[in-house]
Formats: structure tokens, C-alpha cells, sequence
């Protein structure tokens, strides 16, 4: 089925999967991170993610860049993945590394094979447009030395996320070329790029071969790239574990973002090779307890008629409006409350008010200094 | 001990315990209502009444009129009562049948016993001074057909109590006369009485003669009074609960407030009898979780910092303030949030505001009509 649908392109997801399971607490912990949580809908993050693929490729081509926490849970949701693509990063060290050794891995394999970076924690809308979007990213990946980058059309001035400007369009109108990425603006930046249209959000969904990311990486990381590239010489041999654990750390701490895509746009956008694919399927990557509970009432039509979203063995609502709450096996009673965050799990209950629910992850921060580790 | 301090007065503690469980919902249930809950402390309202009458009696000389939801949980709570002092209704008949079986079943064994009735769901603070009152207020009803009521001074305009209008002080200066009872007032009223000064809250705990109360329901609930009588003529035989099953349902569902003290009281202040005991101690009777939470906070001063009262295994409070929560056995982060009620129990959780704790009821009854029996 790949074959036809991207016309014999060896297609190579590699998957994102580093999570570290705090914007979730107390659902998520390090080893359930967001990626293996169900949080909208009966499968996981990752198992989406790898669903959502499936028209274009197998597990047999898919990797997944991981931590020890989250590596077990996440081969018992993906049975079907090769033990050797499920690489598990001795330390933390961000995308850029990541990236760069699956590319430095599938490079010896096939240098024209496209890498398809995803994130395993975001969930997309409408599948069908979802994969016409990345055809188009994939064919446009393999024609040259091209680096393309799903964007998404901005719905609000998002402080949260990285923007792309685009300029001209390409000839056949299939992309963008990219002018510049932006890091996370402030307020008053973002409502400008809302406004002037050309802006997108970053997805960070990328596409590239891997002969043009490993030769991004020897150029923008010039100090980590041999790095990667001994770990990726170690591959499959018995030093494979020993290289690992000694080279990545020392690996630069860095955003591929950053590290690769904003020196390279400095370029020029008709020198760069950067360019936008506008993504036209609904997209959110969940980053707080109330961006769930927006997509679930907007998107997924689950709020009841007062606006509660509530996955819960019964509940019962009195003068109770705007609230997520999850207590999956209880019967619950909201009495004169609104716009709360509550998520009862075995050990451990939120009740939040949804405004601050990004400061879910200072409860987490706060559990590491007081050495709870058996809740985070 | 108790010899000494009633001189050879002998009293006995009627407690009344046949509450439905529906106020402190989710911890209380028609099985375990707040009599048999350690709501403040470590031991159950019904055990620290008990407790709390210890240096004036003994469990021996002690009846319990409950129902058949709580007898079971009762005797196990209180391992010294004698089986046959714990009665059973066969339906709730509110207080005036419960208070006139104890009396008809105490006349036959000693018509000068001084009866104290007691609510078995409040919290009393400052122990000697409310067995000073008490003992006061045994030796007064003691001292005749007197009918004598602890009268608590109002601390609020309070619309949930019926009140106790007095008049004159007695002689000796260790009681005042009763003019009314009234029921509850409104909140106009409520700010009139608080503002005369001479009206009482009426505590629900009356002291007076076996004889007395027996002859009171005699008079003032004629047709109830025969079959409590039979009841009584059959404690003890193979038929009493064939009997009590039988006649008790037949009995007028009437408080012995309404029954027998307003009507009593309108033969007016000098020829009633009847007697208010002002109360020194402090008193709550815990009638919702919010009234829970401002007596640990004020008087148990058990709150944190931020007024927060928690029972929990642990928690973390960030921009949260003035919130009772109940957890005992998980960590619990609260943000955010002002005002709340937090109950998490193994089948049910209630989130409500403070300010609605008194809806707590309401879900009880939605429950009952959805017929989900185990929650209730």
C-alpha cells in the first residue's frame, strides 16, 4: 500500500517519543508519559501517531527515538515494532540529536530514504487530508535536497509555539518557501504574525532524506555529528549499548529547530531549501489539561450540554458547568463549580482551575525537590 | 464516678442516632451516617458522645434508638452496650415516637430516671463545661416535672435551627424560663433574635424525668402514646419485634419539639415547666461539609496557612486557598482553586463550592431516584 500511495519513496517515520509525563500529571508519570496515555480515545498518543502512518508504511520501517522510562510500555503498545528501531536515548538531549542519529542510522541503510519526523504526542483531525498533506511533504522531500515542514494555519496568537514565515509559493503551488523560524513569540508578536497570514505554526513535522539531514547535521553540529555518527558505526555491534551511553551526553543539548532550520534559513528562502507544507487537517498538540479539554469539547463534540467533558463511571452535575474531570472507575458529583481540572488516578488527585493548568508541571517540579519519586 | 457528681441521680443517656447519611455524602451513606464517621478526630460522632458522658454514666445505663442501616456499625463501635439498649426503629418516625418508646420503656424500670436525650452528630468542644451545664441541667429536671433544654447563644443569624425564647431567670440563677419555641426562621427573624439577646438555639438535647416525658407524650400525642406503651409492655417477650415492627409505622412522624415542647410552652413561661440551660461550651452540629470545614478551621484550627483543611495522604497547595478536602489516602495537588469541598472516597468523589455544600443532599436523592442503591 506504500508503494502506490508515494510511489516507491522508501518512507521512514521516525517517531519522537521523549517525554518526560509532567504537563499531564497526575495521569501521566515518567514511565506513562503523554505518548502512551489514551487521552482522547481508546488507543495511545503513539498509537495513533503509528496508526495515522499506516497507509504509507509498516512498523517494519518506523523508529522511535525514546528514554528509559517510557521504552517498555511503549514495545508492549507497538508489538509489531523491531526491537532495533525502538532506540532508547541514555540521557535527555532534545531533538537535535535525535534526529540526527536516526539520520546517521538509515543513512547506511538507503541515503535517499525520507525521514519523516513525528511528534508522538499530538492528535490530528481528519486522517484522509492528514495523508494527502504529507504525500505532498514526502514527493517535495525527495525531489533535491529539500527540507520541508508541515505548518499549521494559525488559530489564535499562540505564545506557546514556534512560528514559520513563509514567502513565495513554489511553482507548483504544493509549498512554501520558508523565510524564516521564529522561537515562541511574545503576546504582542504573535497577535502581528496572526495577523499578517503568512505566519504558521510549527508543527514539527518534518521531512527530509536522510543523506540531507545528516549533511545538515555535519554542518549546523559540527561537534556532535561525529559523535553520532560513531554511535551510529556501533549500531548492531556488542558496543552498541557501551558507545551510546558514553557519546550521546555529550551530544549538544539542542532543538533540530534550532540547531539546524533557523541557521539555514538565514540563507535566504530561494537558497535554503526550506519549505512550508500548509497543513489543512485539524491539529493540537494537548500541551495542558485545558487544550484537552478544548479539543475534546470543540473538536470531538464530547461536552455535555453544560460543557462538561467527563470520562468518569457516572457523574451527575448541579449547577456544575465547564469542567474536565476524568475518575474513570467513580461516580462523581460536581456541585457549583466551573472551568475546573479534575483527574483522580490511584494514587494521586488534581483539582485544578483550568487557567492554571499549566502550572501542572510545577507540581512535578515541586515532587522531584521534595523526593516524592513514586509520584512522578 | 457518676454517683458522685448526680448524687445518686439516676440518669440515663437516650442517644439518638437514626440519621440517613445523606449530608456528608460521599463518606456518609445510609450505612455509615455521620454518627458513625470520625468526622473530627479519631473516633465516631457516636463515640464521642458517648465518651463525652463517661464521667456522668456508664454504657450499661445508656439506650440508642437507630435504624436498621446503622444498628450493625453502632454495636460494633460500641462493644460495651447492652444489646437490648440498642433499639432498632422499624421506620423512621422522627423524634417524638423515639423519645416516648425510651420513656414508657425507663418509666417501667425507674419513673424518677432522669432522661438526658442527646443527638448523636454533633461536636462539642470543651468538655467540663459541658458537663457542668449538664449536670446542672440533670439536677433541674430532677427537681420536679421539669422539662429542661440546652439553649446554645446564637452566634449568627442562623435559619437552619429552631430557637428558644426565654424569659425569666429562675431563683437560683441556673435557668431560664421558656416562652416559645419557635421553628426555623426566616432571615429576618433570625437577625431579630440574634439582635434580642434572649433567644437560644435549641441544641436538641433535653433532660427530664422518665415520668415527666412519659406523662408529656402522654397529653400532647394522645394517639401515638398507646401504642408506644404497647411497645413497651412487649420489650422483652418473644413478641416485641413482631409488636414494635407493627405498631411503630403507626406512629405520628412528629418531632418532640413540635409534639410536645410548643404546645407545652403556650401554657405559658410559669406554668410549663419547661426550662432553658444556657450552654457555655462550644457547639456545632456539623450540618454540611462546609460547616465541617469553618469548625476544624476556627475552633480546631486545623487548616494550613492558606485555609486550607485537608485529610489527605499528603498534599501540595499552589494559589489555592480556603479549600476542605478529604483524601486520606492520596497525594493531593490542589491549584488554583478557592472555596472548595473535595471528597474522594473509593466509589465516589464530590467536588463542590462551599457555598452549595448544602446541595449535597439533592444528589442523594437524584441518586435514590435513579435507583443507584450502592451509592447511597
Amino acid at each position: 500500500m506504500s508503494e502506490s500511495l508515494l510511489n516507491s519513496i522508501d518512507f521512514r517515520p521516525v517517531i519522537l517519543a521523549g517525554g518526560s509525563g509532567t504537563r499531564f500529571w497526575p495521569r501521566s508519570r515518567r514511565a506513562r508519559a503523554k505518548q502512551v496515555l489514551a487521552l482522547d480515545g481508546e488507543r495511545s498518543m503513539i498509537q495513533q501517531t503509528i496508526e495515522r502512518l499506516k497507509p504509507l508504511t509498516s512498523l517494519d520501517n518506523t523508529w522511535i527515538i525514546t528514554n528509559k522510562y517510557l521504552s517498555r510500555e511503549i514495545a508492549d503498545q507497538l508489538p509489531g515494532l523491531p526491537a532495533a528501531q525502538l532506540v532508547q536515548e541514555p540521557a535527555a538531549r532534545n531533538t537535535a540529536p535525535a534526529c540526527g542519529l536516526a539520520a546517521f542510522l538509515i543513512e547506511k541503510q538507503n541515503p535517499d530514504a525520507i525521514l519523516g519526523v513525528f511528534p508522538s504526542d499530538h492528535v490530528i483531525g481528519d486522517e484522509p487530508r492528514f495523508l494527502r498533506t504529507l504525500q505532498k511533504a514526502v514527493a517535495l522531500a525527495a525531489a533535491g535536497e529539500n527540507i520541508v515542514v508541515l505548518g499549521i494555519e494559525p488559530e489564535r496568537p499562540e505564545t506557546g509555539y514556534g512560528y514559520i514565515e513563509t514567502g513565495d509559493l513554489i511553482p507548483d503551488g504544493s509549498a512554501l518557501h520558508v523565510r524564516r523560524f521564529t522561537e515562541k513569540p511574545n503576546q504582542h508578536k504573535a497577535e502581528e504574525f496572526v495577523a499578517k497570514g503568512n505566519y504558521f505554526w510549527n508543527s514539527g513535522m518534518f521531512l527530509w532524506s536522510a543523506r540531507t539531514l545528516a549533511n545538515a547535521i555535519r554542518e549546523h553540529v559540527p561537534e556532535t555529528a561525529p559523535l553520532l555518527e560513531a554511535i551510529a558505526a556501533a549500531y548492531g555491534t556488542p558496543q552498541f549499548d557501551e558507545v551510546f551511553r558514553d557519546l550521546y551526553p555529550k551530544c549538544e543539548n539542542i532543538s533540530v529547530d534550532y540547531a539546524v532550520l533557523e541557521p539555514r534559513s538565514a540563507k535566504g528562502e530561494h537558497l535554503s531549501h526550506l519549505y512550508c507544507v500548509r497543513a489543512d487537517f485539524d491539529w493540537n498538540d494537548l500541551g495542558s489539561w485545558a487544550s484537552l479539554y478544548e479539543y475534546q469539547m470543540t473538536t470531538r463534540m464530547r461536552g455535555d450540554s453544560d460543557g462538561n467533558v467527563t470520562e468518569t463511571g457516572g457523574h451527575m452535575a448541579i449547577d456544575a458547568s465547564d469542567n474536565y474531570v476524568y475518575s474513570p472507575k467513580k461516580f462523581v458529583a460536581l456541585v457549583g463549580i466551573k472551568n475546573l481540572v479534575i483527574v483522580d488516578t490511584e494514587d494521586a488527585l488534581l483539582i485544578a482551575h483550568r487557567d492554571n493548568s499549566q502550572d501542572v508541571g510545577k507540581i512535578v517540579k515541586e515532587l522531584r525537590e521534595m523526593g516524592k519519586d513514586e509520584l512522578i
